[in-house]
């Protein structure tokens, strides 16, 4: 038996999300199905990441065990054959070692919210970014997010129906940076709480509209209530772009 | 009366190219719609380039005469309100000398060539890629490509439908890099011959394969024949990204 690691890129549009539902079609699902379809085997595929519906992977990075003995650039070639033309492709297929599970070893994991800060609305990006027509300050959203650095009770930046058990989480990096049209927020932590992202993103954004300051953001995080935070962005600027071990 | 320059991008994909055809959907077609709809004139727009079907534009220029007196503002907003769901936006509108013409006034046209080198196929650039899954050498293209700068009979790179006159063009830039797992091949000369750009790439393609040698262009160039070129490559690759005056 041979323990298996995928880094996976997958766009989040068409998907209920990474997790298997009965609500319609999962990353999950797609990758256990062209497994199935490859080999004849019915394997669980567990996911560093249990992305949210409509948000893409860059990097996902998943791991399943398989008893046929095959290599890794035919695991790689197969699968991808097997998922068109879903848009879920293996980037990478290699072995792990027997202990390695990509949720449990993952030591951080690594988000890009992109928005598209134009007047046009969007077209080659489309379902790719968050369309904000409206000038954005990305020094002050810059500046803001430093607030939230560190170790907090993240509960205003947390989904109402969230499974954690705590709300405590360590975030380590939160840069916001303009590059071109675009506004990049880049975060680094070991973990979120469910949509914490994007509702970091979506209070930054009031701030980059000059309806927050900083300060809000501070009241916000003492608040510990998910109404005192900003809105939810939308999944579809969002992107898994790397798993740390 | 007031002359309109108009920067547009669009995904090229549901259009049968840039020009009105009687066979499908046109990017030209859905602007004078547009045009109509948002002020009831009917116009022709002019384009700078006439993209073929399938083929993107970052930055075409179009021009077209208003009997309404309005502003920059509105024109962009109100053809992008009018535009919608249509894979078209307005970036800019800006009034424009009456003298100025989008396709007789250019002096040069940009395009990129976008190539996906990598083992797995397209997913979030599905679509806006040419998808090559072997390993190719950037390099050998770049020394390649060379041959083809300066003033030349294209022949052997021109679509065997081309209407021009005449088969002598001057190429300023032809230029091939790596970008990551893609390879960009950016072209600049004051106009090309039907599909001569998709010609080059899909001739360069074969040296980067190492299937031709920089000798096998210059004697394709020579031969003055269509079949001594490479293959035409696939539109979904090819951007129009600056128009100059």
């Amino acid at each position: 038996m041979t323990r298996w690691k995928l880094i996976l890129e997958y766009d989040g549009g068409p998907f209920v999300g990474w997790q298997r539902q009965e609500t319609g079609p999962s990353v999950q699902a797609a990758l256990e199905d062209a497994i199935r379809g490859f080999c004849g085997e019915s394997v669980t595929v567990h996911g560093a990441g249990r992305t949210d519906s409509g948000v893409h992977a860059l990097a996902q990075v998943a791991h399943f065990d398989l008893q046929r003995d095959t290599d890794a650039e035919t695991v790689r070639d197969a699968l991808n054959a097997h998922l068109r033309p879903q848009p879920i492709a293996v980037i990478q297929a290699e072995p792990a070692d027997s202990e390695f599970h990509a949720r449990f070893s993952a030591t951080g994991r690594d988000y890009l919210y992109r928005i598209q800060n134009r007047r046009a609305p969007p077209v080659m990006e489309r379902g790719h970014v968050w369309w904000r027509p409206g000038a954005l300050d990305h020094e002050a959203m810059h500046q803001a997010a430093q607030t939230l650095i560190g170790r907090h009770d993240f509960t205003s930046f947390r989904a109402v129906g969230c499974q954690a058990r705590s709300p405590l989480k360590t975030l380590d990096v939160l840069e916001v940076s303009r590059r071109g049209e675009e506004i990049h927020i880049q975060t680094r932590a070991r973990s979120y709480l469910h949509s914490q992202v994007r509702i970091m993103v979506g209070t930054l954004e009031r701030v980059g509209a000059g309806a927050w300051t900083a300060a809000d953001i501070e009241r916000a995080l003492q608040a510990k209530d998910r109404s005192a935070a900003g809105p939810t962005a939308p999944p579809e600027g969002l992107y898994l772009t790397r798993v740390r071990y």
